[in-house]
């Protein structure tokens, strides 16, 4: 939880300590609500009956082979490119596998850079392993504004750290900014030998409202290292499973040893193995995405018709309005006392912006959208 | 996986693959094979069917609630002081408990102290901080030398790392020992104001031979930490679950608060749910240690009749044998050839040891311990 978003839940808790009758509408929290699929929880019944043995044991810190194998045919369909077995990597969720990133590419005085709005815990990430986080701007579609990004670039520069679809906007980057990324990272590898890894963060990417609007980022560049979640697409958040995947053409056992020692070094051992061994089961399975599209449309054209800017987001269940107001965590604190609870833009980079998170039923998304046009209209 | 014990894998490999019908019988991995108890499996299935939502989703970072007051109530009995709910906390594995304490209490020069013969990942736990890890050398009985200890402290020892019982060697330090690492910690306090953290790591405390062997130690320091899994206990070393606990009168949200920036900043967000929620409902379904003794025993045995001498561990399934030669990296490569993988002593901090990991059926390992008796004979 970043500090800004800490900071409200902490409001909101208070605010029901001294009143518990009090109807407050959380919309602070990125935990999403809808269930893992029925076929994600009879398959995990099945595979605790399975006769065999050994299916809780410790295992390759890279993840179990066949698993990797499922996720390397799969990412090569949807990549349109080469993955291989050995150039994928079970994680502990998606913050696992940056973290074995991190520790593998970055070291003191390192710069990565990372588009604003961020997702708030890349900052205490990257600091931890004392580099330097550097922040480019966005345009008013919420896409990283490319000249930004060419003036940032410097020596210093590791990794690019890039969340699409993202969190808090919804947005995920056109073709033409990830081509555009793309081109600046080629230019500067060409003219000064200088590689710059490409790290795509994209939990969300499943949960997109409409597939064609993912950009296969694999196909496009070579150093490029996609990490993936199933917290969002299966619904399985608390249960820790994620993965890098990369070019099959890199899969080199210095890069999956490399990854192995980083495991060991941070602690995470390896990915849980109940939660690795569902995937090839119940990859397909997933959440019913249109039950977020519609909270996140309802939501958007009742603050739409209070006078609220929001740009629609391609996925997900965040929602990043523009704020109707000038001090963004004034309105925010204001708004808690009228049952919102949203967080303000600054915590992402943002100022003048606040995100919902619509992981509540669609009837209280509604409901907390009319209090906030109520809100801004009696200011 | 430490890098002797890595190296020693990698060469029963390169053996294997040029002679796949080569019998060898691998004694290099800590990989507990005994079987979740059936308890374990089926409580596991009925969580899964349970009709409540939100059993899957993200939670506060220390854990589930209550989880942490079951295992603050049981702590309390075996531990004879007062664990609170909000003195346990809730790890991706005893390895991510400890990363969790290092990142909270280490920075960089800090000293810590570790005793050998030590877990080899030991020291890249603390090597990773930017701190010094310091061995204290261990008796013949691989009970730490108290002496030794005393004279390492200095003004930078900022936590003592323990392992007991202990891998490699097997070894529950004694009562009086472990009242001793206590009386000069508590003296160093006392004289000089310097408080040193006592992380005590007890993955294998629960598959002691002699319940009678545990030392409860938390009623000894005030300054301790228990560091514990269910990997080895319940069987689940895969599912990445475990927890640090704590002295009640510590439960302040300070503690509690820095432990989850500690989680956040990681990488690992919380244990594991699923895995969480299967602690209260099956805690007390170990698996049969007697089973584990009894291959000691006759590992032991075996071995002695060939003259090589082994302190008898007094839990788990690692034994550590004095080296019959000189050399024992040498030692350790004859014997692969004679189809037995062993584990040199030095990188558990020991040379002239190996260890043995009796993780197979009591046929292979007495056939195991039959192979090093004649190799021996045969030098």
């Amino acid at each position: 939880m970043g500090g800004d978003i800490r900071k409200m839940f902490m409001l909101g808790q208070k605010i029901k300590l001294e009143n518990p009758s009090f109807d407050l509408i959380d919309l602070s929290l990125g935990n999403p609500d809808l269930e893992p699929p029925l076929e994600v929880l009879s398959s995990l019944k099945e595979l605790l009956m399975s006769s065999e043995k050994g299916h809780h044991r410790y295992m390759d810190s890279a993840g179990l082979l066949e698993v990797r194998d499922y996720l390397a045919k799969e990412l090569s369909k949807s990549e349109k490119t080469h993955i291989a077995q050995d150039s994928v990597y079970l994680t502990v969720g998606a913050a696992g596998g940056i973290q074995i990133l991190l520790r593998t590419f970055i070291e003191e005085n390192d710069e990565v850079i990372i588009f604003a709005p961020y997702f708030p815990e890349y900052i205490p990430y990257v600091e931890n392993y004392n580099a330097k986080p550097i922040i480019v701007k966005c345009d008013k579609k919420h896409e990283p504004i490319l000249d930004d990004l060419r003036k940032k670039i410097s020596s210093k520069t590791k990794m690019v750290l890039m969340n699409s679809p993202n969190n808090p906007s919804g947005i995920a980057y056109s073709k033409k900014t990830i081509e555009g990324i793309v081109h600046i990272l080629e230019e500067i590898k060409n003219k000064k030998g200088h590689v710059i890894q490409l790290v795509s963060d994209e939990p969300y990417s499943r949960v997109i409202y409409d597939e064609s609007k993912v950009v296969p980022l694999m196909n496009l560049y070579a150093h490029s290292w996609l990490v993936r979640s199933f917290s969002k697409d299966l619904g399985l958040a608390g249960e820790r499973i994620g993965f890098i995947a990369w070019r099959g053409e890199f899969a080199f056992p210095e890069i999956i040893n490399a990854f192995r020692n980083a495991s060991r070094v941070l602690g995470f051992v390896s990915a849980p193995r109940l939660m690795q061994r569902i995937i090839p089961v119940a990859y397909n399975a997933k959440v019913d995405v249109q039950i977020y599209k519609n909270r996140v449309e309802s939501f958007i054209r009742i603050l739409s018709g209070g006078g609220i800017e929001t740009i629609m987001p391609d996925a997900g269940f965040f929602v990043f309005p523009k704020c109707p107001v000038q001090n963004e965590y004034e309105f925010c604190e204001g708004l808690v006392k009228k049952g919102v609870l949203c967080v303000p833009g600054s915590g992402f980079g943002c100022p003048g912006f606040f995100r919902a998170s619509l992981t509540q039923e669609q009837s209280r998304v509604e409901d907390a959208a009319h209090r906030i046009v109520q809100f801004v209209k009696n200011k």
